[in-house]
């Protein structure tokens, strides 16, 4: 047992037991503890308030940085919104129990996959408190206990949190190791959580590249990464102009600094007289530094757009910096995209049916758009209604991951005596 | 490059240019190219046949034991059976290609979910050659590329199959780097490939526990793993006893050596005088040693049952010795289970509704069942036509694992020009 009073160990044999019941948890139960946590969270925002003042203190003594205390700030309307997110999430359908297939074999065996929780799911995360309710919502309503590692700065308001939490939950008949808070602040913990590979099933980090690096490296659990994305644009030779124009801008300036926001884009060589030239001066208008290709540079002839280097095609900017390339048809933009894409969000604009199967099929993305910008892979823009984040891994779960990517499943089967040696 | 002229870096290359041609590869080519190696399989059987007395005289010298060298072994009928199992793969669907959903979002996107091939998959396993046809032949249907790498032991059978297969294959019009084999017998090759997880998406290692374990811990590319199956037959004391009997007696019985074979028998107390002592009886009439909890001991008084340790609970014998534990009602079964229960396959017998339901919702693994033998968790046996192994991962792939299970998921999203700017 640490100095701060909490034993791991403890805390994930109460998990286990949570795992149990958790599993078959009745949807009702799961709404109810969390419309009785959206209330709670509300009741005591003072409360909640009070612990966060003490995190902005000793974050203001430490010398955080004032974005990084603005993250780290709990306000009236930010405790609304967490609360209004628990409700949200209450209201969507239970990914838990659906027989997603089922047949019959030929000596009577029938065979049905069910969907199941996974077990117990450890977050790490940083500075924001909002993710402690987002993450135990999320995985309460997913049926999976959850183990809770906010970072240090941020430790009173956690605490906070997930004692309102806790007593709502507990309250509404979910079993109190359905959430843990790791409470001890040590460092070292993190290390000893990630080989905890007989406890925990699934460990999702969220947070910058640094954290989910660490993560990766350290860890025997498997983890769900939310790696870089380096997103490519294609405008085709097809493309409609005005549309290529709209969703060129759209992926780079809606939001520059999200994994799914364009870092790159490709043009067709017989649009760079035409609609490169305006797409550039509505970049550079909107103040976005554009690197180019030398035939870019030769078809903008603008001081102001430098030469882009070999590291900019694999760079994520998350800024307001772009860099652009001509390229010679869409076997030449699939190289590209091959060769420098990461596997997050690829769109191709054209009116070309060929051009955009071809585009389908052999880009290797979690998600390949025609005519639409990649700023759409997102789970609420998805339909899943909340995302625990989204994940560049190839397997287990693909792009946004939601409830549904939350489970796993199980063989259930039904028999009536049948036996190998019988069925020989 | 190593001093057998073989270079890990070069044959990657390769494999990284087959994985893409792959992805889009259409089932006629893949179905020609497994039929084109079925055919060469047993044209070729001298040139196998040779190759394999080679492994066999070196393994004779070095001492390997007459049941390895039988495993190692090659004859016509093996290479047969190879030949008809690669037939059998193409007849199989191609489970690549499939939108196995899709949806449309209020702003008119299209969302569809495809199937598509993990990518690059490494099989390691142990002396049985036909490990490289099989595992080559689910990997070319499922779009993957795979990377083989074999026991040392069988290294000359395998080159021999893998040239037979990869001449095949390219004369049908699969590219080269469909299939490598790890030519290099260097130990500390294999450390190296388990690294490479920018280049590999999946292991799947097949071979004993060390082996298993071995790969696990030094991987950092996801493994597929088949542990341990430390599996229950539950007699409910509303089984039908000739059932019981039965299944008893096929799940511990039919092939005691399997991951799904029965270890523990989980008997009601209320059949401890019924049911039980003649289930005993036929299980030393065959040769299982039995190890008995102090229940067991009592109602069966036979001085050759033995007294079960705690270690017999979470022991996998794969052998003629079982334990027995009486418990009382199904709540201490699940109990049982729960804790000394590997996940793999877990099977009640009753006919009692409710604790049928029970059972399947309850119990934690990757097959349950009521009234069925535990045997049947195998991919022939589930009707997936082929298994690339048996997983008790809870994520990815859980159970047998088909064809299906080789490949994961991507967005495709159709739009008409939506960007998020438009959408607000």
């Amino acid at each position: 047992m640490s100095e701060t009073g909490f034993d791991i160990d403890v805390a994930l044999k109460h998990v286990r037991e949570a795992k149990r019941t958790l599993a078959t948890l009745g949807r009702r139960v799961k709404d109810r503890a969390l419309e009785a946590a959206a209330e709670a969270l509300v009741a005591e925002r003072a409360t909640l308030i009070e612990a966060n003042e003490l995190d902005l203190a000793a974050g203001g003594e430490r010398g955080l940085s004032e974005a990084l205390l603005d993250r780290l700030r709990l306000t009236e309307a930010r405790i609304a919104e967490m609360s209004e997110g628990m409700r949200q999430i209450a209201a969507l359908p239970d990914p838990v129990g659906e027989v997603t297939s089922m047949w019959r074999r030929p000596n009577g065996l029938e065979i049905g996959r069910l969907r199941v929780p996974i077990g117990v799911i450890l977050v790490i995360y940083e500075s924001r408190p909002n993710v402690t309710a987002d993450a135990a919502a999320l995985c309460l309503k997913s049926g999976n206990a959850v183990v809770l590692r906010g970072g240090s700065e941020a430790l009173h308001s956690n605490r906070a949190i997930a004692s309102v939490l806790t007593r709502a939950f507990v309250s509404a008949g979910a079993p109190e190791g359905a959430l843990v808070l790791v409470r001890d602040p040590d460092r070292a913990l993190v290390g000893r959580l990630l080989r905890m590979d007989d406890r925990i099933d699934l460990v999702v980090p969220r947070g910058g590249a640094g954290l989910i690096r660490a993560v990766a490296e350290q860890s025997t659990i498997p983890v769900v990464k939310h790696d870089k994305g380096v997103c490519h644009v294609f405008l085709d030779e097809a493309a409609e102009p005005e549309m290529a124009h709209a969703i060129a801008l759209d992926a780079k300036l809606q939001r520059p600094g999200t994994c799914n926001a364009m870092e790159t884009l490709l043009v067709d060589t017989s649009l760079a007289d035409s609609v490169l030239p305006r797409l550039a001066a509505a970049f550079l208008e909107a103040g976005v530094e554009l690197r180019g290709c030398p035939r870019t540079l030769q078809a903008l002839s603008d001081p102001r757009v430098r030469a882009a280097t070999e590291i900019d095609w694999d760079t994520e900017y998350l800024d307001m910096v772009l860099s652009i390339k001509v390229v010679d048809g869409l076997d030449h933009a699939l190289d590209h995209i091959a060769r420098h894409g990461s596997g997050h969000s690829e769109a191709i604009v054209t009116t070309d049916y060929g051009r955009a199967r071809r585009f389908h099929a052999e880009v290797d993305a979690a998600a390949v758009y025609v005519n639409a910008s990649t700023r759409f892979t997102d789970g609420c823009e998805f339909g899943m209604g909340a995302e625990i984040g989204i994940s560049t891994n190839r397997l287990h779960a693909r792009g946004p991951m939601g409830l549904q990517e939350l489970t796993t499943y199980k063989y259930i089967v039904f028999g009536d005596g049948q036996t190998r040696t019988a069925s020989k």
